[in-house]
């Protein structure tokens, strides 16, 4: 304890970094690694990013005074170290948890914090923002975008390079490249950065060619132009990093991203050099902790784990299978009946459960790089050309790719299947990650269907229903473990737009989706005890909506609920308050989700407690209008 | 009309390009020019685009046939050509009419269409995909995406570039570089082009360096490795197109896009080699129309226009003003007052109506190309460093940004101001550039404040007061001539979601929103004559809405219509349903709008007479209900 003790009192201010010389860093880089291991391996967390750049963040500090330069950390969850160097180490044990530490930066937890990050490729956009503002405003003070090599790959951080690049504004962008975004990188940039990374000697090359050119005498006037012309050509694109080169980057790299003097040497130099630089570190994912190391993919986000095997706290999960899990399988069954079946990630082959697939059929599977927008338009195109894609996405992503969605999937009609991970509420991420936008955002695109299922065998039968329906459609489904309804349900049968009856009751109705039909289904449960009768109908679809059963079976009840782990605006209840309001249904409806405003982060269940969605809430709500 | 008559019979097929020699295809070449100036003098429509592609098409078809090779046309509006030769010029007199030909290409016109297209960028990625399936499916089939370099600023087309460049699939990109998008070009990948453009040669200094290099002697032990390792570097760098090589592309070029010889080659060069080729052609917006060429920005859309003057003949609008130019002024004075208030375009500097700002304050003034996700989260950053920017974008662009919105500005509560042009029914360019999404999308995000003017005046003082109001704020307004309700209300003043009753009545209520107060305003009018007393109220808010006021004015009324040019889905209507329903207001609520749809192209006023959205049909609908 008193170890710990020395380590928060030492850490408690950003002037530690200032302060120290080389060894005292060091020694410090150290003392934080075992410090994040132990915290994070009781709490869960990002570990490997963090680990990677402890260093990095150190010689940031070092350099840079974060109470007035902007540092913006693209995604954001590889700032654990920043958040321990800025005052907050003592809040670790509470990190990601509901009220406490939040995962990524939040400028109402510090002042140290200066642009909210979580989805990937926002930094360079941002700070160069805050670089004009500060240029327009005539202030001082230095802007750092720190951003992956996975990042990288996102369309937007290229359109912000592009913008950035002759803007003659001093900014100093960070490419961490640590070789992976969450999973192996792809794609043609990263070919690049590996010609970069393996060959550092380039400069020097560059440097000997010029001396060689200049001792080479001029014969006759031919030579003496094309030499000339060499020399020109060279000075442009014989250098490392020429592609930021040509963007109008100064280039600086690639400096070891774990050589903390070496990284202060470039930063300095950086931070005087005018115009925008690109400085490129070598950082090693997961570095220091060996388990990290060999495996940075598990350990990127990682449950509570045991520190010295290195292994998962999980508590049993016999039998409990997750909806990733379930879509992967049932993606790969169909995938070998049906050859025209194609499956696309963006950067997420092992969170969106498409790794047998991948396996069983690469020639069919696409990661397209942290790409969501190239990733709908892409499946556009090869539905257009008689494939059947699935794209296998977190809902909050797919937020990127609203405009793909509309303009090349759904008005060309084309049979391109979206399986919405992680919709609803994704719990410790929080505010960034939450899905709880999809049933607003998609339920007002003409031609797409919108799907969700009550349990893991629903889910199997919708996406088999999907991949048959030959037109755009979206399934939805939650993070976590799967529901199972087989012993009560009898009624697995998916037809266009068709609901199910899943509880029978007069005293008051329940239309419920996805995942809260189990809620509504408890709540149904615990009502007999009051000899409340309650009808749960399982919606399925949000789009379209059966209109005939939901109807008939409202029909003399005069009050429905309506329940959604989606914001209530424009959600799933405003669409059958649309309907029942166009179809002159007399009843008292009440749409129940999440209130029109941003869903902190915390464990599922308590915010689900929270915002009342939990069956417990429904029953309490029933007896009170009863 | 015999002239007109042969060109016709000639142009009936592709196979004109196929049959026909170099003197002919150039022949041909001069007679589309001339009829593309006769036809769209008439109907209006994209020019300057098409008249530079007309040798390009040429090529294409002669190289590629298109009722099985795919060509997937980037923003699509430069296909006039392409129509023309694949047996739809005799439809040029109904171009971009209502049931008319397309200004785009469409699947449903032709089958020489291969894919839908009118936002940028896309085109890569659709052509990948097609690439891919051919793969997949063992087809044999060419595709080429054909992409300006205005377009390869969006960062989508770069995510495909990315994931395109080391696919090993045989595609090809044709970059048809014109030095500009809508506007000028801006940014790090438009100076690269121009060095590629202002240097052709090359790839003759290439072979020149390694000439030499190959001459020197090497002299000792490492002097022979320096060498080389040049010889590798030059090989790897020492090429025009070095940014698309990198990417993995093979770079052909840079080659005239009006030499059809020289084109024809290339595209046969093109079309053997294996993995994906970037052939880079030069052409010149407007070529062969002396005042397209002179003032390409201008014919870039442009109305009616006499031949000889290049004179528009646009009725008079004397005293009418577009939105756009309202705004514009606006923000002009706005500027002045308070110098923290920054504007941003994304490529539409005149569309927008910013050019005076940009001339009056370029200081202050931000073009980031084809880039709407930059601009948001670009905004986001000047925000939360002190500023307030304007992004001025088209609704349906906006669609393209719809998760920074959510992630980087309403998350954060930053105070940027979101103006929506183009917002509704924009009549000619039809499908892909509506803006009836907006009052959903924006309308379910927390933080947001909605707008819409129903007159000129009242935008003024709406962006006036979303300047002041240091939270997220959007305004959306028609295209077109502003409305002038200055003689009849005297209500300008904006607060916090406050309506505006303007004519009182008790037999029926109207509430609408921004261009649909004048049709309601006309509509009751007209009601008069039948004594039927409407009231209407100016909803001015679409979030948050006007609890007090709209609960107040609509009670004792049976009969409520709610109005608006937006999808009823998840639109303004819902927004107002779902209020009514929470308060418990019974009344016979009827929302009209666009239906679950897309809208097809046509002149405005008849798209909404067919939707029923004109006064006249409301005043039908009310006297029908009544």
């Amino acid at each position: 304890m008193n170890r710990v003790q020395n380590f928060l009192d030492k850490v408690n201010t950003p002037n530690v970094c200032k302060a120290s010389n080389y060894n005292e860093l060091e020694v410090l880089a150290g003392e934080i690694r075992k410090y994040l291991i132990d915290k994070v391996s009781i709490t869960g967390g990002h570990l490997a990013s963090n680990l990677g750049v402890v260093e990095l963040t150190l010689a940031l500090h070092n350099v840079f005074d974060t109470s007035k330069d902007k540092i913006v950390w693209d995604v954001g969850h590889q700032t654990y170290v920043h958040k321990i160097l800025t005052g907050r180490a003592n809040e670790f044990d509470t990190l990601r948890q509901y009220k406490g530490l939040s995962g990524f930066p939040k400028r109402s937890e510090s002042i140290h914090d200066h642009f909210d990050t979580g989805h990937s490729s926002t930094s360079i956009s941002a700070a160069l923002g805050m670089a004009k503002a500060r240029d327009i405003k005539e202030e001082d003070y230095s802007v750092v975008a720190v951003i992956g090599d996975g990042a990288l790959t996102g369309g937007m951080a290229f359109e912000a390079l592009n913008h950035a690049g002759h803007s003659n504004t001093e900014l100093i962008v960070i490419l961490n490249d640590n070789e992976m975004s969450i999973s192996p990188n792809v794609g043609g940039m990263s070919k690049y950065l590996n010609r970069l990374r393996t060959d550092p000697k380039y400069v020097k090359v560059k440097d000997e060619i010029e001396q060689l050119l200049n001792k080479i005498p001029a014969v006759g006037k031919t030579m003496a132009k094309t030499v000339g012309k060499a020399k020109d050509s060279l000075k442009h694109l014989l250098v490392p990093g020429v592609l930021f080169g040509e963007l109008g980057f100064t280039y600086l790299g690639p400096v070891d991203g774990h050589d903390i003097k070496e990284l202060k040497i470039v930063l300095e130099r950086a931070k005087k050099i005018k115009g925008p630089v690109l400085v490129h570190t070598i950082t090693k994912k997961g570095k220091g902790y060996s388990f990290a190391e060999k495996n940075p993919d598990k350990y990127h986000g990682i449950s509570p784990f045991d520190v010295k095997s290195g292994k998962t706290l999980k508590k049993s999960t016999k039998g409990e299978e997750s909806y990733s899990s379930v879509f992967g399988k049932a993606l790969v069954n169909i995938g070998q009946k049906n050859k025209n079946v194609v499956a696309i990630t963006a950067a997420m082959p092992t969170g969106t459960g498409l790794l047998d697939f991948s396996i069983k059929y690469p020639e069919r599977f696409f990661d397209v790089g942290i790409a969501e927008q190239h990733a709908v338009t892409f499946a556009a195109g090869l539905a257009a050309c008689g494939l059947t894609p699935v794209f296998a996405v977190y809902s909050t992503f797919l937020q990127r790719a609203y405009d793909q969605i509309i303009h090349d999937v759904c008005l060309q009609n084309l049979p391109v299947v979206f399986c919405l991970d992680r919709s609803g509420i994704v719990g410790n991420d929080g505010e960034t990650h939450h899905g709880v936008f999809d049933l607003s955002f998609l339920t007002s695109v003409p031609n797409l269907t919108v799907m969700a299922p009550k349990d893991g065998k629903e889910l199997e039968n919708m996406l088999e229903y999907a991949v048959s329906l030959n037109k755009p459609v979206a399934i939805r489904y939650p993070r976590g473990t799967s529901q199972d309804f087989t012993s009560i349900s009898n009624n697995y049968n998916i037809s266009s737009g068709k609901s199910e009856v899943l509880t029978d009751g007069q005293d008051v109705c329940i239309i419920a989706i996805g995942k809260m039909v189990k809620v509504a289904y408890d709540a149904a449960i615990k009502l007999l005890d009051d000899n409340i009768n309650c009808k749960v109908i399982n919606a399925r679809f949000a789009k379209p909506l059966d209109k005939d059963t939901l109807i008939k079976e409202c029909k003399g009840i005069k009050n429905v609920l309506i329940i959604e782990d989606n914001l209530i605006k424009g959600g799933f209840g405003n669409k059958v308050l649309e309907l029942f309001n166009e179809e002159n249904i007399k009843c008292d409806l009440k749409l129940l989700g999440f209130p029109d405003e941003f869903i902190e982060h915390g464990d599922t269940e308590i915010l689900m407690k929270a915002y009342k969605l939990d069956s417990n809430s429904i029953v309490q709500y029933i007896k009170g209008v009863l």
